[in-house]
């Protein structure tokens, strides 16, 4: 079994007003030494797979058909056995 | 210039339907080897510190005040010097 941890954030040229969002509310809250802040997604997944090659692919196939907006978002990935 | 990776995670006991949501639809999309999935928050966030005590601070209380809903969630990060 592995488990994997998939990060998902905004492409760097695409406008993340969200993070904006956020900040502008921490410098609100006296956080001004915050200087920039991106929020996205944070996947912890289990695989019942005892190859690793298999369940990185299980991994990077469901970010292409389900998770990650190819077309907005970038993803990385952490696996291990558990 | 500190830089915080922050993961923001359900509690283990608080019911996680999107959770469950998406374990569904990555089984119809024939994944079945994926045992359970949970989808939390992730936030890269850029400090301006000179200090890595200070910077940790700034960070928890972030997540106290504004980050974390500490009644369902948890979180950790991971903090260095960039």
């Amino acid at each position: 079994m592995y488990l994997a941890k998939l990060y998902v954030t905004h492409k760097p040229s695409i406008l993340d007003p969200q993070g904006e969002a956020i900040k502008n509310a921490l410098h609100n809250l006296k956080f001004q030494n915050v200087s920039s802040i991106t929020q996205g997604k944070y996947f912890e997944m289990k695989l019942d797979n005892d190859n690793k090659k298999d369940a990185e692919q299980i991994v990077k196939d469901a970010c292409k058909e389900l998770l990650v907006n190819q077309n907005m978002e970038t993803y990385h990935y952490d696996i291990k056995e558990v």
